[in-house]
């Protein structure tokens, strides 16, 4: 994409209400525009990166056997009822006959009940990547709270519990690759369990723009939530923790049959039991720019950066259309700042939005028939020979 | 994907309520699952053909220059105070201080005007594939007219009219290649410009399941709406028309300066010149069934099927397995019924589902050592050795 034609408008200062560094750059590199309270656009730049995070995440519960399905974010007010959330869930947006959808277990689980017909079609594992809507009072840390996100939500049908604690373990170890993948380093944290079952876990990733506390087990790593801070390390058996600002970026919990019950979801006259998995994308987006950033700007890992390039030009714009036509002709994803701007003002850029290599043609390069490459992170560069362009492609 | 294992149920009887024929199929087939009035849950198949409409459209879109945002569903009420419409527009969901984005030129102007600086920013295109909303009370028709849906909307920008022109004659052209590719004949139809333009198009398409009447002129095929029946024909002049029933799978239309104004977006003091370009893509796939079934079942359009192949084995699951890995290997995307049910089950089946090409694996093709292919469409088969797979990957 050259850089002249992208839709986007770097911004000098921070937005005056961000909260969170996140917020500040997502909003100054014009990955997104904020619309009002909670809610946002993402431009080309920010849904390039939903995108390769939507992407991973397909991935990895395809791998683990995931089905992917589409449910609508209006949910009818008589399935909300059955289960008493349309009273009991305090941020739902109503409308007359319908809420919007915070969370899908009231349309998935009677939806499982007209297809499961026999011990054949256990277990099943459903997820979808879809809009929720949360009226959520404190929506003020930019991407990490928001009234309108994409989450992933993946529900789980079982015949017993051994298989539902058994695909629960599976999960949270495709959470980790997730996150593994996405850059951010995610610790698994002992939650409460709510009314449905003894525990939950969530993910957490340690910063200070978090608004969870949690107590990350000295010995072994492990953390365990605020509410429950009680117990003693449930890995080690522990009992000394470091206190930590954290965000949850994903959960996972076991539903057992609360969900099941209401809508008489059965099988051999006993209930299916189930469990829920959840990952908020755009919350996931920002964490990852909330431990990969300095005070430049963002420096977005490998995997779901906008771009694989950033491709400078700074003289011979001739030779400089031929390299971006060839790295395009790779296969890599390329943004080439192809601007008749000042060299400071398109390396402050660069640093602000964050991809992570850089080539550089400038007239020094171009002496040595070389360009300069760079990663985002490194004070290193070398200088490559136009001609052993195959060194990087 | 093994059949086995696919979520979904197919019915024999239509749904009691199904007014169209493709309401009923793509129930029934399992492609879709229903809510509630207007409300549909995309089963794994549904949400195939979607994403393969989606892929096409968005390919199509940035062939054309489009450059995709996510603009989110909750619109601020003071946005759409400013051009009117919190009160006009009467299909609007509405919450306390945001209605349901049912279009979005209340979010896309400020936007734009937040960004576009100067001369080299014009033109601008702008599109997204994103949720709407609209309280339908005519919501009865299957996915032909739904609440919510998913809609390509893309909007232009442009320093005069003759720009403006230029690029709506091109996103003509480009809706074209998307019809075609999608398998559905749709008709370039003349329609009221409302109060911001004289003229409209719309793209309709032919088939009695439709709510609107076009005209379709006798000479050259081009098409008339209802609202302005008056006029000649705008192609050749011709006067003679044929009244026929149709469904409106997209329509382009000019804006001009309707939302630039009150939003204040200006280049060199005139205001920016905008059109807007629309597809529902829910619409397009149940409009792509009118056209293509027949009493069986589905026949999807090749580019838009949820697999290429339908592999039915009838014995030797080995010698089958055997076979769908060899597809799956060679890229093919392919339904494998490996379950125990009957050959008249599974043919029947296969015939609703309507999936392009078929592979039958059974007890005659074994003899002679082959496995038998047929279109959904024709009943030519032709029987191939297991030796000659290389013939149809």
């Amino acid at each position: 994409m050259r850089q002249s034609k992208l839709f986007y408008k770097s911004l000098k200062k921070d937005p005056k209400d961000a909260k969170s560094s996140s917020h500040a750059l997502l909003v100054r590199a014009g990955f997104v525009d904020q619309l009002g309270a909670g809610v946002f656009t993402f431009l080309p730049l920010g849904l390039m990166v939903l995108k390769n995070i939507e992407n991973i995440i397909r991935e990895e519960m395809i791998k683990i056997g995931g089905q992917e399905v589409l449910m609508p974010a209006l949910i009818p007010k008589k399935n909300l009822e059955k289960t008493g959330r349309w009273k009991s869930f305090d941020v739902l947006y109503k409308l007359k006959d319908y809420a919007l959808g915070a969370t899908h277990e009231e349309v998935v689980s009677p939806l499982a009940k007209k297809i499961i017909l026999s011990y054949k079609d256990l277990p099943l594992y459903l997820f979808q990547i879809q809009t929720k809507f949360r009226n959520e009072l404190r929506a003020k840390s930019g991407l990490l709270r928001t009234r309108e996100f994409l989450m992933k939500d993946l529900y789980s049908f079982h015949a017993d519990e051994k298989d539902l604690d058994k695909y629960y373990e599976k999960v949270a170890k495709s959470y980790n690759s997730i996150f593994k993948r996405c850059g951010i380093p995610a610790i698994k944290t002992l939650a409460s369990g709510g009314s449905f079952s003894k525990f939950s876990h969530e993910f957490q990733t340690i910063t200070d723009a978090g608004e969870d506390i949690i107590y990350v087990c000295r010995k072994c790593g492990i953390a365990i939530n605020k509410e429950i801070k009680k117990p003693k390390c449930p890995e080690c058996g522990g009992s000394k923790f470091e206190e930590k600002k954290a965000v949850e970026v994903g959960n996972i919990f076991k539903l057992n049959d609360n969900y099941s019950l209401p809508f008489d979801l059965k099988f051999k006259e006993k209930p299916v039991l189930m469990g829920c998995y959840g990952i908020g994308l755009s919350r996931l987006m920002a964490a990852a720019v909330e431990v990969n950033h300095d005070d430049k700007g963002i420096i977005w890992p490998k995997e779901i950066a906008p771009f694989d390039i950033h491709l400078i030009c700074l003289g011979d714009k001739k030779k400089c259309d031929k390299l971006y036509n060839d790295l395009l002709s790779k296969g890599k994803k390329v943004l080439y700042d192809d601007r008749d701007n000042s060299a400071g003002e398109k390396f402050a850029e660069a640093d602000l939005i964050g991809i992570p290599a850089r080539i550089v043609v400038s007239a020094k390069t171009l002496k040595n028939n070389s360009f300069e490459v760079k990663n985002r992170d490194s004070n290193k560069t070398c200088l490559i020979k136009f001609s052993h362009i195959s060194r990087i492609i």
